[in-house]
């Protein structure tokens, strides 16, 4: 079995599985990947895709939907999936990310080839508008704050999005900018699943007193692999209510294509 | 084991599950809740939602993923539960809504107690403005269309979204209107998971040579339980892209309260 620790590259090594029965699988939880010693989400959602386009055959996630149940901590964890069904186009199956002692994340998703997608294209929308990655405010680790998960993607946030850190919060609940991986390393569809939960979250440009909201659920749509360079992004909150709000995010790639939409269901504490 | 079809009441009744053993039920896709001949998706997962209420011993769906793998076809179905996490707020958990022969439908939850929920409010969205229901078009079943399965569900749609039935369409992938279950049977939590899907799909008013875009997965939010009432709903797609499109809704109930969102992956056949 490979230390992922000793591969070359961040974020492929850092995910990087080792099947070790009929659909059963290892992986190591890496340093850095954490905020306050608990794994980035989308991080273990990755680790997840890779495990079940392994188990299904097929090379992307389509649809994916995570449950995080407990704190990721550092170390190895194992993946066990199980194919529900497969189908012409898709493989529909379920994983559990978990240690000996509990399950830290439970998924459910349809695998396929997005080389098979076609038909009409039409969209209401447009990419959001930011200015150029080095006029936008890249987000670095320091100590407190931002963690060091900061150093394993690069992250350029609209600058009036990005005053938060310096209690300047902009009142709406969204976040902006650019994402890759450092030193050049490419996306592929399971990189969308991480960058889908990279950034910072859109409650601390509220206006609220909340600091800190817990996912219960996030599900990622892959529309298409992204081209070489930059990603787009966009994440907005349009109802806190209920003790839970949504953050959707929207992703695009450098030829101003839609690659992935996401959208997760987080809980916002009583205070 | 009661027969749902002699039970009052129509969502309910069809609804009706029966326990067999540990975490398995039997129910019924009734006559009726189809279109076409293929079970309501909304309806499956409202079937799948009773048996993970009571698996869970939760009172609500919070988060419901529906993967929809084969159509469901009148008659007897199980559906096998198992939970994955029982924690203070929430018990997260799996189904497989199937007969002998295929799954139907798989699912992921989150179940809790909506009374539990608190905490601040915001949203910079409105309920959609919609004419009284009397002002709005009745979706009544008529040979060969609309399918009997309106019959099961009271909806009045925007008038401006109404056109496509007789090939008006609005040209924008929109769907607004009211929805309510017939007889003064009343919502809850359950019911949202219906409400989510029973709206005639988006694609109708896009200026797009494509009819039929089946769901590959629904993923529902359900924020509070409604107040007694109409539902005033509103379901839009943004982006018909690399084969796929997603279709977003809200429901808001007489209170003017969001009561649950659902995002849904669909399938654009390549015509």
């Amino acid at each position: 079995m490979t230390d992922p620790r000793q591969l070359g590259g961040g974020f492929a090594a850092a995910t990087h599985i080792d099947r070790t029965g009929a659909g059963r699988y290892t992986a190591t939880i890496v340093p850095g990947w954490d905020i306050a010693g608990n794994a980035n989400g989308g991080y273990l959602l990755s680790i997840i895709g890779r495990a079940l386009c392994d188990a299904t055959g097929r090379p992307d996630p389509v649809s994916l939907t995570g449950h995080f149940l407990s704190p990721g901590k550092t170390g190895p964890v194992t993946v066990a999936t199980e194919i529900v069904k497969t189908g012409r186009r898709f493989t529909t199956a379920t994983a559990r990310l978990e240690t000996a002692e509990r399950p830290i994340v439970v998924a459910l998703g349809a695998f396929g080839d997005l080389d098979e997608g076609g038909g009409p294209e039409w969209s209401d929308r447009e990419p959001p508008v930011l200015p150029d990655p080095d006029e936008c405010v890249p987000v670095v680790p320091r100590e407190p704050f931002p963690p060091p998960f900061m150093s394993k993607v690069e992250l350029r946030l609209h600058p009036d999005d990005a005053g938060f850190a310096a209690g300047g919060r902009s009142g709406r609940p969204i976040m902006r900018g650019w994402f890759r991986l450092p030193g050049g390393e490419p996306l592929d569809g399971v990189a969308l699943l991480l960058a889908a939960d990279a950034f910072p979250p859109t409650i601390f440009n509220a206006d609220l007193p909340v600091a800190w909201t817990p996912t219960v659920e996030l599900t990622a749509h892959v529309r298409s692999r992204p081209a070489p360079g930059w990603l787009r992004c966009r994440f907005a909150t349009h109802f806190i209510t209920g003790g839970f709000l949504e953050e959707e995010g929207e992703l695009w790639d450098d030829r101003g294509r839609l690659v992935a939409q996401s959208r997760q269901l987080a809980l916002v504490p009583r205070g």
